[in-house]
C-alpha cells in the first residue's frame, strides 16, 4: 500500500542545506511512515521565501502557496523544529501563522480542508524544551483542523545546559528511535481510518 | 446508538458542589455528546479525596482507583477546566499527573490502554488562558496516550481583566455554543472509528 | 531626569508602517516611560533585514547588528507582540532568538552585558494568548540577563473568539491603561536602581 | 550582614519527608543565599494541608495562612518544584493559586504586598520540562507582584525519556551549581537594593 503522502516541514534556522538536527529527525520520521506506505517529502521552510503573515498568499515572492499545495495533498503533516530558549523555533511559528489561514478554508458543511489530515511532531535541541513544544504545536495544528494520534511527538534533547547536537551522536538514541516507530504505527493508521471515513458535519 | 461512554471531569478548585463555570462548560459538552449517541457521567475533582502524586493508586484513602476505573471504561474523556493566572487549575494538573500511569499500563504489545481513547477539553475562565491551557493539556493527555479529534477544545473567556463568569452570562455565547457542537460531532464520529479499528502494534 | 534609555522592538507581522496594534500599545508604553523621564524608539522588526538565527550577526544584509547596538544602549528593552494562536508573534521568537547571543557576552567577572537591564512586555491581540506570552518572553528574556520589574507586562485582548483590533477601539480601555502606568513606574525605579548599583561578580 | 530571609516552597508530590530532588536544588538554592547573608527556611508544601482555593484564608484546617505570614516576612521567595510530564507540579500550582490572593493586598498608593519581593525558582525533573516551568511560574509570581532577578531559576533535567533522580546523581552536576550560585548573588543583590528603596506609587 503507497496510499497515503506526508509532507514534512523542517524548521532550522539554519539556511542552505547543512546539517541540521531537525533534518535528521525529521527525515527519520518520514522513513518510518514510509514503512508503512507512506511516501513523504521534506522542506527545509528557512530555504524558501515564507513571508510573515496569515493569509493563504502573502502576494509577491510568497513561497507558502507552493508549500501549501503539498500540504493539502497530504494526509499526513509532520513539523520538525529545533528547540530554541525552551521553545519551538521562529521558522516554526512563522509556519503555524501560515496556517493559521486555514480557519477561513471550509467546505459547505462547514468543515475545514485540514480536518482529515493527522499531524505529527519531531522536537529537537540540546537541551529542554521538547515537552513545552509539543504543547504549543499540538495546539497550534489542532486549532487549524489537525488530529492528532496518540503519541504524536518523538524528541530528543540532551541533559540540562548541554550543548551536543542530535546529528552528532553518532547513533540514535534507543527511546527516541522507539518513540518514532509508535508515532509512525500510530499516524499511518489514524491516517487511513479518517481518510476512509472522514469527520461529517456538525450537527 | 447509544454505544459510547464519556467521562468528564470537571476540575474547579471549588469544593461542595456550588455553581461553577467549568462543571458548567463540562455538562455543555456532555449533552452535546448525548446528542451523538455518547451517554456521560461528570466528576468534580475537588470533591474527591484524590491524593498528590504520580501512580495508579496511591494508597488509603486515594479516590483515584475509583476515578480511573470509569476512565478506563470511558472511550471519550473530557477534561473541564477553570484558568487560573492564565493556566489550568492546580486540581486539573493533579487528575493529569495521575494518568502519567497509564504510561505503565501496555498489553502484550506495548500498546496503552488509553490508546482507543479520545480526549477533549471544556476551558474557561474570566479572561485570558484558554489556548494555553490546551496547549498543556493537549500535550500531557496525547502522551498518555489519547488521540485529540480536530478542534479537541471549546471555551469562554472575557475582554482582557474582566470579572464575569461563564455561569453568570445568562447565555450561552454564539461561538462557544458552535465550538462546543464540532468538538462533540469530531470526537464521537473519532471515538467510534478507534473503537472499531484500534491501533496496531508498532512494528 | 533624562537619564534613562528605552528600546521598544515592536514585533507586528505587518510590514510598511501601517497601523498596528503591537505599535500602539507600544508607543502608550513609551509615553508613559518618558513621563519618568526615560527616551524611547521603537523599531517595528518585521521592516527591518533581520536574520534568522541566533548569533550576534548574521552576515551581509542582516540589519539585527544595528538594533542590538540600540539594545545595548537602553536600559530597558520593550518587546510588543501580537498574539497569533494564542502564542507571541514568530517575529518576536526570530528577536528573542537573536537576544540568545547576548549569552556569550560576559565581563571579567562572567557578567552578561544585558544585567543592568529592565525587561517589560506589551501584549495586544483580538483574543486569548497574553499571559502565556508573558509566560513564553519571560522566561526568555531572563534567561538572557534581563531583569523583570513587578508587573512587567500591560496588555489587551477581546472576549473569546472576538475579532475586534486594539488600536480599532476608539480608546484606550480603562485597566490596560492603568496596568501601563504601573508597569512604566515600576520600570524605571529598577532601571535607575541597577544602572547606579550593577549586579556584583557571583561568588 | 545577615538583614535578609527567605523563604523556600518546596513542591514535591511527596509526602513525609523522604528524600526529594526539588528538597535537595532547594536546599542548595537556601545555602547559597546563606552565604550572602540571607537566611532560609524551607517549607514541603505537600507536608501541609493547603486547601485548593485562591483566597489568603479557605477556612478551618487550611495550612496556608502561617505560610502566607512566612511568605510576607521573608525578601526572597523561592519556588522549588518538580518536574511532572513537562510541567511544574500540582503543588506548585496550588501554592501559585494561593499567591493570587495577593492582587487584593494593596497599601494606600495602590502597591501589592509582594512588591518589594524577589522570586527566584529551582526546577528539577528526570529529563525536559525546565524551561517551560521557568516560563509559567516566572509569569504567576510576576503577575502578583514579585521582581525576578537576571538569570533567576537554576534547574537540572537529564536527557531526554531518561529516569534517573536529581537526588541519586551523587554530585552536583558543575554547571548546575554555577548557575544556583549566580542566582543567589543576583536575587540578594536585587532584594537589597528593593529593600532599601521600594516601588513608589505609580504615576
Amino acid at each position: 500500500m503507497s496510499d497515503l503522502k506526508a509532507l514534512g516541514l523542517v524548521c532550522t534556522l539554519k539556511r542552505g542545506g547543512g546539517p541540521s538536527s531537525s533534518a535528521l529527525l525529521g527525515q527519520q520520521v518520514l522513513d518510518a511512515l514510509a514503512e508503512h506506505g507512506c511516501k513523504g517529502e521534506l522542506i527545509r521552510v528557512a530555504d524558501r521565501q515564507v513571508a510573515f503573515g496569515v493569509s493563504k498568499d502573502e502576494g509577491d515572492g510568497d513561497d507558502w502557496p507552493a508549500i501549501r499545495e503539498k500540504m493539502l495533498e497530504a494526509d499526513i503533516l509532520l513539523i520538525a523544529t529545533p528547540i530554541w530558549m525552551g521553545q519551538p523555533s521562529s521558522v516554526c511559528k512563522m509556519a503555524l501563522e501560515r496556517l493559521d489561514a486555514e480557519l477561513g478554508e471550509t467546505d459547505d458543511e462547514g468543515r475545514l480542508s485540514t480536518y482529515p489530515k493527522v499531524a505529527v511532531m519531531a522536537i529537537v535541541g540540546n537541551e529542554d524544551g521538547a515537552h513545552h513544544s509539543v504543547a504549543e504545536i499540538s495546539q497550534a495544528l489542532n486549532d487549524t483542523g489537525f488530529t492528532l494520534p496518540a503519541n504524536a511527538a518523538t524528541y530528543w534533547v540532551g541533559e540540562a545546559m548541554a550543548s551536543t547536537d542530535y546529528n552528532d551522536l553518532g547513533s540514535t538514541p534507543e527511546k527516541t528511535a522507539g518513540t518514532t516507530k509508535t508515532l509512525a504505527t500510530n499516524a499511518v493508521h489514524l491516517a487511513r481510518l479518517l481518510k476512509d471515513a472522514p469527520y461529517p458535519a456538525a450537527g
